[in-house]
């Protein structure tokens, strides 16, 4: 059910099975699945997962390719209800390891806001990343073409960016690496640096040999109209006309909340096995926050393996938990699982 | 586009990127990626995925808990046909490995048969399973359950099953082991051999325990109507009424065209990398058919890891494929992927 203030205390006094930091693919795939196995879960969004900005997915198998991000983040959110999944909006600032448990501090309310102490067995972070966007004086001019045809994932949308006039956005000489990978896709290539990093001799002498444009002068703004742009214009005065764009700027990692765990990270994203366990044997990763792509599809994938390896945790440690009791609730305590039969029979 | 045995000539001579065995979830999303790298690609399909069978696909993140599986099947289809990826109904007979590139022999049509060699420079085998069945006089009884309430994977449909009364249908005792598992979900569970197998002692001991029902006849038919079985009847003429049931009998997997390639299995499914990459460089095994769970969702981002792993092999060899030819296509010879990169940009 989804939590508000007023209704909060009964729940805050719950352990719940398993809690998920993030309301995105991967945590709301993770709570389906974790219902269906009979799991009390509670996800805590914060809003506006990296996917609610992304206005057509066009890699989905099963949704037809100009469907919105947020659409699929809406039908998760109804089917994880669904299936009496507790539901909050709210801000995770602190999770603390009790030992059997774990102590999430979130805070909920923007105005006004109040604390509250949720317990939970196991925790998912589910809470992905947000593209650091191009910095310029009036944000709202970025906002209107981010996600449309200015694209922040040469994976999803190099093809969209097909033959075209391709700017690339990048915050240091490393970040414009990718332009080099979009060559697949367009050799009409020109590159900003917005005025905000130096540019070696190598990297100058490799876009020369490709043909590519290097724009070093600031950006005062993106043209365009209906969320559609057509070029920059620069501190000069002078306009880059250009049809699309891809910002490689590095992203923000939303993983504030576990800095008093001990966790093995590569590059900003936490180290998982193949369910998605981290270094911290009730603590899983998934989506873009652990090591690998960044694709929603993959992000659906990792939440179905992390709560299906907690499933098995507890079904191994507890034995069933159907809601008659009348059996007994030992019987799989010695039950070593058999991994043909699991591969039989899921 | 549909490939028709009239207009078959012309791309039996291309040699395509890559072939990929099999139409299901797992084949579907890996051709959508491929064609969106622009890549080309040929999906040969023998029809009746293991999905399409599947009356509701109550786990798949961003479609209603009511969506069958021949419905995200369809939608594949249509999606990857108008990123204009080749598609052939046809049997994958043999796949022989030419150094550069694979020969695949295809079998087209029922009666009457063509054959046809199709080349290609990688593989990905998606070519699936299918559960075996209980094998009664009369099969359409089975068909007429089998996928509604009589269910073939506990981690599907485990939930639907809770607190229900269960049959679990196996092919021999350790089949039975999943029975185990259901007690998760319901206390109310039914074994049945059919008659074709013994049980021991021990295993007799542990239903015992569990208060789980053994029946050792064999299974004359399934009772029931509008696909929604109500029980067994047995040898005897006496009948176990059911709520549901659990076939847990193995499957048969579709990998003989691959016998002539010596690739690493574990207990019938391919063993791959994290990019799902088999024991061979060019073949990558996605879906049912590799290591791993079997579920839609996990199937569908095995494609999409498929897909780019062979994407980045093709470019780090290529350098670019944009329809213009104006730059330098060895640009990318010498450029070592940066795997940071590649994660921000991805």
């Amino acid at each position: 059910m989804q939590l508000r203030k007023q209704t909060l205390k009964s729940q805050s006094k719950q352990i719940y099975d398993v809690l998920v930091v993030g309301g995105g693919a991967a945590g709301l795939s993770a709570g389906i699945y974790l219902q269906r196995y009979l799991l009390s879960t509670l996800i805590i969004d914060k809003g506006k997962a990296r996917s609610f900005w992304m206005q057509e997915l066009h890699n989905y198998l099963g949704l037809p390719p100009d469907t919105p991000g947020r659409d699929v983040l809406k039908q998760g959110k109804e089917h994880y209800l669904s299936l009496e999944g507790d539901y909050l909006n709210g801000y995770v600032e602190e999770v603390i390891d009790e030992g059997e448990t774990f102590a999430v501090r979130v805070r909920i309310g923007r105005n006004n806001p109040t604390y509250e102490v949720f317990r939970s067995r196991y925790l998912i972070a589910a809470s992905g990343i947000i593209d650091h966007l191009p910095k310029l004086n009036n944000m709202q001019n970025v906002f209107d073409y981010a996600g449309y045809n200015l694209h922040v994932c040469l994976i999803c949308d190099g093809y969209e960016m097909r033959d075209k006039r391709a700017g690339v956005f990048g915050s240091s000489e490393s970040s414009l690496e990718v332009a080099f990978s979009l060559g697949w896709f367009t050799p009409h290539i020109t590159l900003f640096t917005n005025g905000a990093f130096e540019v070696t001799d190598e990297l100058r002498e490799r876009l020369h040999t490709n043909n590519y444009q290097l724009v070093e002068q600031p950006i005062t703004r993106f043209l365009g109209k209906n969320h559609q742009m057509t070029g920059v214009e620069i501190a000069d005065g002078s306009v880059v006309e250009l049809d699309t764009g891809l910002i490689s700027m590095g992203s923000k990692y939303h993983a504030d909340y576990l800095k008093n765990i001990d966790l093995e990270y590569q590059s900003g994203n936490l180290v998982t096995d193949k369910m998605n366990r981290t270094s911290h044997p009730r603590i899983f990763a998934v989506g873009d926050l652990k090591v690998g792509m960044n694709q929603v599809v993959i992000a659906a994938a990792d939440g179905a393996l992390a709560a299906t390896q907690i499933w098995r945790d507890i079904r191994r440690s507890e034995g069933n938990r159907h809601s008659s009791k009348a059996t007994n609730s030992n019987s799989l305590h010695n039950q070593v699982d058999n991994p043909n039969l699991t591969k039989a029979s899921a």
